[in-house]
């Protein structure tokens, strides 16, 4: 007599399972996008559209926020930290594949005074509060220095998929920020996002090993949509590019799918890259069983909400 | 007493030397861009104001050369002729690096009854030969099949700089022409150029090795153009993409200097490619001393001037 093979176990408690199936599924989003309920007489720190297409899109792209001063201040400071960190020896810094150039560096919002003030400002930080309905701490943060000529893609991914299963994101309530400081042009490998995408949770296929986050900083490998998910996501909306002058700002909700395509233009690409998390969403064990990933890409231990402050980027650089 | 080194013989009789000196060099163009010279009362068989664009920019983006019912025959085609070069063995056929996907396959103007037929269209040959001023023949064709999510980037170069070094086509008297059978956005991988780059003859650095072309139709890695003069091309002009829908056509001069992004979008790009060189401008022993590469990538035999006709797809498709 034939023994039944024996039902694999999954927890049925988790809302969001990813890389434990053998076939991608489509998944509805359990939770708000927007988290304020706007009433009337509210002050609001965005226009009634702006929260319209935030809800219904998952991103917002913030024209000029931070004007030129602002941005050659900011600039000035990646220059500086950017050679601080060609020293090398940090694991916060991470390089381009087969080169030594750098192209993050994690952590950003400890690193000297500027991207600390950065991290608090109160235009951006008062937009992500009231969308999340909290007060937030970071949950990780970096600069992103993108080269010109040799640019890679990065392939397309839902952050949040990666948050919840290697570093234990309980619910959808983390937005992140990309400030940009240089223009991002359409061929340049700018940010490409699928408007309406962060409705759906696409549970994704293949098992993590364990520590790969050392290579997948540079190359994605696990938690990968496929092509279908994808084309389906993509067919019932479309592409958008994140282009703009710098000092710019995209805000995006944690499940949107996004990615870049490479940059063969002379144009460079950087930005600083903040990912904020609800006070009431901290990381709990992650939901794929592994070892939690280090502090300086998912922040475990600093969880105190930020506050909100006024920034003169310009007395702080001592200009 | 020390002896001095022998100098280094270069042939001082060519114009467009390359792969010989330790730096790069920026070299004027010695050749016309438009070969006739429009006289009043001429028929032409474009605008004086495309014929002025051309001569400026090195390039042409003619719009739905092709109609719908025409396009859908030579998609049709491809589908077959993909088929039957993905059953493997030719040499012709080249697939995308770390995969059996077929990305293109050379000679297309010799396979079948409709790929003969496009490359003799009067619309196009008609063109080419007024910019000319000349008979041509094929020089090099091919289908190309650029996959959507994992289209790789194809980085700047002239290929004129090839043809001339590897090949060696002795003056810039060659167009080619993509014919597109899928629609070209910003964001899927469209052909770049560099409106003006043509006047310019970039000499690269670094010798090429034998038989390296079984390599280079994948990834280049020779003939590649320093960061420092793209930089001056594009500094001095910009970039532009050629979007545009299926049945578009782009016309484009031997030496502009053009490359592309990689495509991580669901949509895939294809195209008809064909060289056509001057009957007055065949091949020579390659300037660059090596052994001519294969008549697939490099025709240099079949030199018969093309006779122009008038094409009925769907007659010839048996519809």
């Amino acid at each position: 007599m034939a023994t039944s093979s024996p039902a694999i176990a999954v927890d049925t408690h988790d809302d969001y399972p990813s890389r434990v199936f053998d076939t991608p599924q489509l998944l509805p989003r359990r939770d708000p996008v927007l988290y304020s309920e706007p009433a009337a007489g509210d002050q609001l720190p965005l226009s009634a559209q702006q929260l319209d297409s935030y809800e219904r899109e998952g991103f917002l792209l913030l024209e000029n926020l931070f004007d030129e001063q602002e941005v050659a201040v900011l600039r000035n400071e990646l220059e500086y930290q950017k050679e601080e960190a060609a020293k090398g020896g940090s694991a916060k810094v991470i390089t381009e594949p087969g080169s030594n150039a750098v192209r993050s560096i994690f952590e950003a919002h400890t690193l000297g005074r500027i991207f600390p003030a950065v991290a608090s400002d109160q235009r951006i930080l008062s937009i992500v509060e009231y969308l999340l309905a909290s007060q937030v701490y970071v949950h990780q943060s970096r600069v992103n220095l993108k080269p010109g000529f040799r640019g890679k893609e990065f392939y397309w991914h839902s952050d949040f998929e990666t948050w919840h299963v290697e570093d234990g994101m309980p619910r959808m309530r983390a937005i992140s920020c990309s400030i940009s400081l240089t223009d991002n042009y359409q061929q340049n490998g700018p940010l490409l996002l699928i408007p309406g995408s962060h409705k759906t949770f696409v549970s994704c296929v293949g098992k993590t090993p364990s520590k790969h986050y050392e290579q997948s900083l540079r190359k994605q490998e696990y938690g990968v949509p496929d092509d279908e998910s994808l084309k389906k996501l993509v067919d019932d909306s479309k592409i958008v590019a994140a282009t703009g002058k710098a000092g710019s700002v995209v805000l995006f909700e944690c499940n949107v799918m996004h990615g870049s395509n490479s940059n063969i233009t002379p144009y460079p690409r950087s930005n600083i890259f903040t990912v904020y998390n609800s006070v009431e969403n901290v990381l709990q064990d992650p939901f794929g069983g592994l070892e939690p990933r280090p502090e300086h890409i998912a922040n475990r231990t600093d969880c105190n909400a930020l506050q909100k402050r006024f920034v003169d980027y310009r007395a702080l650089a001592g200009c």
